[in-house]
C-alpha cells in the first residue's frame, strides 16, 4: 500500500512510520515538504506524489496558551492548521487518491474533554470530527475517511501536567487506531484508541 | 434582563424575539447592524450597546451545496460565519458582558447526523460545540456559555427535503432550549431541544 504520512517528523508520525514502513511504501511529508496551510502547496505535493492508496495526517498545529491570549488572531493558528489544513488535504486529495483509498485525520479528546489552554484545539477537533462524518457520506469510488482521537500521548510527557486525570494514550494503542482506519472497512468513524 | 439577539431577522431570531421581549429588553442585531465576520464590527456593536446580561446568537451562515462545489474557498463561508463569527462574539463579548451573564450560540444536529450538501455546517457545528465546552471552563465572573442544537426547524419547511428522517424541531422546543441556557444554571452544555 502506498501511504502518504503528513506530520512525518512529529512524535506520532515517527512512531507510525516505523510501524508501517516494514510492509508499506510510506511517503513522509513534513512541513519542509508541504505547507498544509497553503492550497497551492497541497496541490503541488499531490501532483508530485501521484496516485496513492491512503493518507494519514498527524499534523495538528493549534494555539496553546492562556485564555486571555485567545483572540481572533491567535485562534487562526488552529483554523488554518489542524482544521482547514486537514480538510484541504481531503478536499484536494480526493482527486488524486486511488479508488477504495482512505483518509485518516487526527483529532483528539479535547473536542469532548476540554482542558485549560486548549480551547483552540477543542474547536479544531470538533470541526474535524463533524467534517469526517459528513465527508464519509459524500466521498465517491469507495473512498473512506476516519479520524483518530487520542488524548495526551505516552511519548509526549511534557504535556502530562496539562491533562490532569487523563490516562495517556499508549503509542501502541495510537498505532492500532490508525491501523483500524487504514486496513478496516469503517468510514465516518472517530476512532478512540 | 438585557439580551442581545444576533440574527434578529432570521426565522429563529424572529420567534425568539416575540417570545422574550414581553419580559426582557431585547437588542435586535441583524446583518445590517453588525457583520459578525468582522472583528471591528463586533467591537463597535458591543461598544454601542454597553453592558448586557445575555447574548443569543442564531446567526449561522455556512455553504450549502453539492460536495463537488466544496473547496477551500466555499468552505470559508462557514469558517468565517457560523464558526469564527460566533466565537468572536464570545471572545470579544466577554469584556462587555455583566458578571453572571450568559452566551448562547447556535449549532445543529448536522455535527453528528450528517446530510448531503451540508459538510460545511457539520464542521462549523462541531467546532462551536468543542469551543463551548472549552470556553465554559475558562470564562470568569460566573459567565456561562451553552449552545442550542436543533435539527431542521418547523418554520423552515423548504429545508425538509434535505433532512430525510429528521423530525423537525418545533419552534416551541427551540425556544425552550434557549430558555434553558438563558435562565438555567448550566454551562458548557449542548442543549438538544
Amino acid at each position: 500500500m502506498k501511504i502518504i504520512l503528513v506530520g512525518a517528523t512529529g512524535t506520532m508520525g515517527k512512531h507510525l512510520i516505523a510501524a508501517l514502513e516494514k510492509e508499506h511504501e510510506v511517503i513522509k511529508i513534513s512541513t519542509k515538504d508541504a505547507d498544509i496551510t497553503s492550497v497551492a502547496s497541497i496541490e503541488a505535493m499531490y501532483k508530485q506524489i501521484g496516485p496513492f492508496d491512503a493518507l494519514i495526517s498527524t499534523a495538528g498545529p493549534t494555539f496553546v496558551g492562556p485564555w486571555d491570549k485567545l483572540t481572533d488572531t491567535t485562534f487562526r493558528k488552529g483554523i488554518e492548521g489542524k482544521l482547514m489544513g486537514q480538510i484541504n488535504l481531503v478536499l484536494i486529495g480526493q482527486h488524486y487518491i486511488n479508488p477504495n483509498g482512505s483518509f485518516t485525520l487526527i483529532t483528539g479528546a479535547l473536542a469532548h474533554e476540554p482542558q485549560r489552554n486548549f480551547a483552540n484545539a477543542s474547536a479544531a477537533n470538533g470541526a474535524v470530527e463533524g467534517f469526517v462524518r459528513a465527508a464519509a457520506i459524500e466521498l465517491k469510488n469507495g473512498i473512506r475517511i476516519n479520524a483518530v482521537s487520542p488524548t495526551v500521548i505516552e511519548d509526549s510527557p511534557q504535556y502530562f501536567p496539562f491533562f490532569p486525570g487523563e490516562m495517556p494514550t499508549t503509542m501502541k494503542a495510537l498505532e492500532y487506531g490508525f491501523r483500524k482506519s487504514l486496513f478496516g472497512a469503517g468510514t465516518g468513524q472517530i476512532i478512540v484508541p
